[in-house]
């Protein structure tokens, strides 16, 4: 045990978490399930009047040898069953799951994602925990809340997810965007804009490093170590949104009959393939990590986690016992029972599974773009990681440029118009942009030259077949043909 | 459709609500699914790699006729499915259930609750609406959040669930007690308290009308109609947190030959014995009700509903889009799957046969009391609502009361101190007491001199088996005797 402690950073915690008391009601539960104790003191159903007697679910077998989706053959299933009270090793029978408590998440659900996460991140100091949440969306609404407060400032990528902004819109909390490239934050810009801050430096910097919404990069190990180094230098907080993590796929290559060799071969290419997450290289315990099953199982299971030192997640602890109390029972026994039939192994065989489909989705987007795209007006980086493609254009080569009162903007608007009817939706990237009206620009690295005239639209290779996908991206080259009048 | 439209309350808003902006993305979800448009606007996994094919439960048949819980037999027990794709009416397929969407809860069980609701209490305006929540502990913190800030003030009763003022706390908000006695708020004293009130009033009363928390109590129609005529004319909302509504019963008597005579009969009566709630008087649109199947179906599914009137919902729907998002898509497929099965009917059924259980719980309890107390030192109202049995005692009775400076909250500490050396745990009153220490008082109307040297405490009939119901009350009585040099 050679490992650190985390650096005590409770100073960040802003007044609703420092304000949080632990119930007097707590302390009395320690007598809960005593021997020779009648325990009167706390309003529980009894388990007998669940009216689910058992549940079961139909799931794929692991390892997925013929693949996932609809390559699963009809013997590629097992059945998984939960029953009321405790049958099997590492089930969490309904009696507990259904039950009130476990605001941390079941033991046996946050052990399986404990030990999926060292494996993959390792972890520099000692007291890092796991605790269970109501997914991403709702991790971030707690993290907000645990560190910031009305009029407080934090720090976003420039372009980032809009749904992330409405949360602190909603809570106050202002927004100041750090400067980013196509590869994402730029940390030379982002220490700059650190160096001539004035006044406080914001707590937290909210970042989506893997599969970055809307622009679709990938941060490198690289730049995040400098990003790291900031946030230590300067004592801020990085949490890093990570949804899309296990959807990084091999670099893309025009020549098709390269791809079938580059697939990783087995769990630990896998896991070394992947790009060193923030919290790998956290000594000091000031990265939060909030991680989640919506983007590798599915979204509805609403089942997140957050990751980082124990003292600052034991005050969001508090803050669920009083708000979401605990995700969904029937989702923490389902995904236990999938995760425990899966196994370590299995779980890992999956995501490389995600990993290849993933791959090929993106590779049949990207060659639909050189396929029907006007490759001299068009720019973009093929995705490593996420669900998301963007692609860049320059506004000041559309005919209508002079007219729009060289109004970027109304060229964007023009495109996303001439797309839809044409037939395919994609979104402005306008919308994303992080206007930080609240805050007076304290530095002048958003006036980039080179970037002022482009205007980039986000599409998705996740949410459509693949014939689909190929349809829509031929439609959409011939909306931008016709704006930019080549048909 | 003669029913009035509610009035507007938008002045009640929080900063926070009124601060919310619809996400431009949602302007582009209305070409979702539009029949001839590639929708590449959003990162919605395919419901393919959802690695759930059907789920199922087991369940109890409806009409239940052996009763619940151990009483079911085995042919008593059915069988729900639900697929990945839809196959039957009604269902909430998972492709659906879990991916991304419907923060509002899914059509079919939102449908099945508003049709409840409706035949239960009745609407008496017209643009009533009802939306999905992760539990009435979350929708309680949204509906804070949704009409009060920091430094604000809200009114709850003089003895509340500790929980529900801890999210107060967390939120900054103040509470301001409201007198009640064991029947509930007094109407004539809030009422003074209200005409006394210096500065601005209150925005929300929070009350667990039945079956309250801690005190059992059950307020009456009465009452409530009064309480709420207060409300129009001082214009604040009243938050009616009620999971505890069908846990109503028939009143205690102690001549156990004539219990079985008072069972309700059919659904009709069962509905009429229900005291009204606050909302099926509400002609405004001033009444929110927290409603949940924690205590009716079982605490760990996670799933509560709000009722009122639609302009305020959908303040708190902007604030689960960046929050929770919606239920567990597993909850909301199976409790839907439970509700259809079981059919309107069947679920009265369920909730009739749950007062049956509850009120035999409640029956024992009394029992036990006049058996194991001693009735000269102690008081008690049977309780008719909830899960909860308060016993009073007077503090200037006990021995020690001059040797501990005549201080109740001692002679409170030592009695509960002497039950847990005898084996049972009942929790003490002023746990649950609201100090309103932020706000001065006002009036003078906590200061009764016949209640100031009550002290009593809570205990439950729900959360053990009858036996052990017993055996926890002879043990407390035991310890009472010895408090009181009895024995």
């Amino acid at each position: 045990m050679s490992e650190p402690q985390a650096k005590d950073l409770t100073h960040l915690f802003s007044v609703e978490a420092k304000s949080r008391k632990s119930s007097p009601l707590k302390s009395a539960f320690i007598y809960y399930g005593k021997p020779g104790m009648t325990f009167l003191g706390g309003g529980l159903p009894l388990a007998e009047y669940f009216p689910f007697e058992t549940i079961s679910a139909k799931i794929p077998k692991a390892p997925f040898p013929s693949g996932i989706g609809s390559k699963v053959s009809a013997d590629g299933y097992t059945d998984i069953t939960i029953d009321k009270v405790k049958g099997q090793p590492n089930q969490i029978e309904l009696a507990r799951s259904l039950q009130y408590g476990f605001t941390e998440g079941h033991t046996e659900i946050m052990k399986f994602v404990k030990e999926h996460h060292r494996s993959v991140h390792g972890m520099k100091y000692k007291d890092w925990d796991v605790i269970a949440t109501a997914g991403n969306t709702e991790s971030w609404d707690s993290v907000l809340r645990t560190f910031t407060g009305r009029g407080e400032t934090i720090f976003v990528e420039e372009h980032t997810f809009s749904s992330a902004l409405e949360t602190c819109n909603g809570l106050g909390v202002n927004t100041f965007p750090v400067p980013m490239d196509t590869e994402g934050i730029l940390p030379d810009k982002f220490e700059e804009l650190l160096n001539n801050w004035v006044g406080p430096i914001p707590k937290l910097l909210y970042t989506i490093p893997t599969g970055q919404n809307p622009t679709g990069s990938c941060l490198s190990g690289d730049r995040r170590k400098k990003i790291y180094e900031l946030a230590c230098k300067h004592d801020f907080l990085i949490i890093e949104d990570e949804p899309y993590f296990f959807l990084q796929m091999e670099t893309y290559t025009r020549d098709k009959s390269t791809r079938a060799g580059k697939a990783v071969h087995d769990h630990k290419e896998f896991i070394e393939a992947l790009v060193p997450s923030f919290i790998s290289m956290d000594v000091e315990g000031r990265v939060l990590r909030l991680d989640s099953f919506s983007k590798v199982l599915a979204p509805g299971v609403r089942f997140g986690w957050i990751v980082g030192q124990e003292t600052l997640l034991e005050r969001i602890v508090r803050l669920h016992e009083v708000s979401i109390q605990n995700p969904s029972g029937f989702t923490q026994s389902l995904v236990n029972g999938l995760l425990y039939d899966w196994g370590q192994s299995g779980y890992i065989d999956w995501l490389i599974k995600i990993r290849e489909e993933y791959t090929h989705k993106r590779d049949v987007c990207i060659d639909a773009i050189y396929d029907f795209l006007p490759l001299d007006y068009v720019s973009f980086v093929p995705p490593v990681a996420g669900m998301f493609f963007t692609v860049y254009f320059d506004a000041s080569k559309h005919p209508k440029f002079e007219e729009f009162d060289k109004d970027v903007l109304k060229i964007e608007k023009s495109i996303y118009e001439q797309g839809l009817k044409q037939g395919c939706l994609m979104i402005p990237g306008s919308w994303f942009k992080v206007e930080g009206n609240s805050v007076p620009p304290q530095t002048d690295v958003h006036s980039n030259p080179a970037t002022k005239n482009l205007v980039f639209f986000r599409g998705t290779y996740a949410a459509v077949p693949l014939d689909d996908l190929v349809q829509g991206i031929e439609k959409f080259g011939k909306a931008v043909r016709i704006e930019y009048a080549l048909e």
